[in-house]
């Protein structure tokens, strides 16, 4: 059921103003993104394998690539692998939620467009190799499976992201333990130059990059994304689900057909 | 205004069924996706400046990038140029656009969940490098900027995509002439991968590669990608809109919230 955070005295409420206990919620995604951006290479440090490699010339176009908003999955959500072909590896990453419409927005009003921000794990899978291919180019990484990006646990709209350290632990064990103090482009920073990049409409997602210590994941692994002043982000990494083809619709009665997620 | 093409004896008609001169009418994307997947280097003498590298190991797992939806522009929409940092091509490319919600389609039952086709130009940036800058790492490339996905003119909803001519002009002179049998994977096969790769919903988009061909681009040129049983998708080349920062909304009125693009 759909509730709210009514503050330290009431808790998380449902529609009808009757607290409920966290356990007993689930918890979706807080944002409902037209698109999720995401910065690369923007911690010296950074461990994934493009790290430190195919930065731009030009400091004002980070490197920026998109996921779609079918990768969302919220806490507790299980994230199916994607199979034998792909190393699983997990980036924790401070979320910024977008809550206004804008476009080449300068960094000293960046504050102004954002409606909060939340814990992310910026899945990404990279290809196996075979054995006997020619080695010298470069990984062939994807986004995009279903599950890919964990959200969550909720949105903290009172946040001042300068200086917020950011930890994974992959089985209670730490992975990554960084802040954003650490980041090459600012928070701000990055929500000026993706506004430069494209349209910010409300509900979409920025993911601002990933510290040192990304690593690989199996099935049963639990991953915890924990930032300060946010909370933290519990998902499972499951089996592939070996879902036979059945369309929801077929033809073109098309019910869940959206509105347009382009920029007025 | 909306029309609809209501038959070789009417033409395009609008909400109230009157007839309306093609030359009266501004043509939008004959798509709203939710997402917008990109195939990379489906064609053997695909000209990209990543042509012919970083294919995986595994076929079933064929390169696949991602557009937000902001980057959708109709036949007709000038084309922001990205500035002088960034050298832009394009990339005549058969669009299909969804019809049914879908997951692991197999290719012999892909017709079903398709909506139609249509001309896509998908456009790329590539970042240039300054003299001094080691070489040897990949090209950094990016297709998120607004305008970047012209499609167009409109959805063709009976054919069959397994051999079409695509061609490309600039300015008048053929830039790229190729077509769908010159596909690795081809169009059905295509839809089969990447809903094994993400879940489909209706309105979205699928770019299935593009011909060898693909160059540069200046401020001022008219592209035509044309596709035999569909039409002639043009776009001309514009300036960087020079626009200053007034955010369409400030704080968190939110009145474009869109609903989520999450899989069911």
């Amino acid at each position: 059921m759909p509730v709210r955070y009514d503050g330290p005295g009431r808790g998380w409420v449902d529609r009808a103003g009757r607290a409920r206990p966290l356990g007993e919620v689930t918890l979706l995604p807080p944002a409902e993104p037209g698109k999720i951006a995401c910065v690369a290479l923007n911690y010296a440090a950074d461990g994934t394998a493009a790290g430190g490699r195919g930065r731009p010339a030009d400091p004002a176009s980070c490197a920026v690539v998109m996921k779609p908003p079918s990768t969302l999955v919220g806490h507790g959500a299980p994230v199916g692998h994607p199979g034998a072909a792909w190393e699983l590896r997990h980036e924790a990453e401070l979320a910024v939620v977008i809550g206004a419409a804008a476009k080449n927005v300068p960094p000293e009003r960046a504050a102004e467009v954002v409606a909060g921000y939340t814990c992310a794990n910026d899945l990404t899978g990279y290809a196996r190799r075979a054995p006997e291919e020619p080695t010298g180019h470069p990984p062939v990484w994807a986004k995009h499976f279903d599950g890919f990006t964990p959200l969550g646990p909720w949105l903290a709209t009172d946040l001042d992201p300068a200086d917020l350290r950011i930890t994974c632990r992959v089985n209670g064990a730490t992975r990554q333990d960084g802040g954003t103090r650490g980041l090459i482009t600012s928070v701000h920073e990055v929500v000026a130059v993706v506004s430069r990049h494209m349209s910010l409409l409300p509900g979409d997602v920025i993911l601002t990059g990933t510290p040192g210590g990304s690593g690989p994941l199996s099935v049963g692994d639990q991953v915890e994304v924990s930032i300060a002043g946010i909370g933290t982000l519990r998902n499972t990494i499951g089996t592939v689900p070996d879902r036979p083809w059945t369309p929801d619709e077929t033809g073109t009665s098309g019910g869940t057909r959206r509105p347009s997620g382009r920029s007025a």
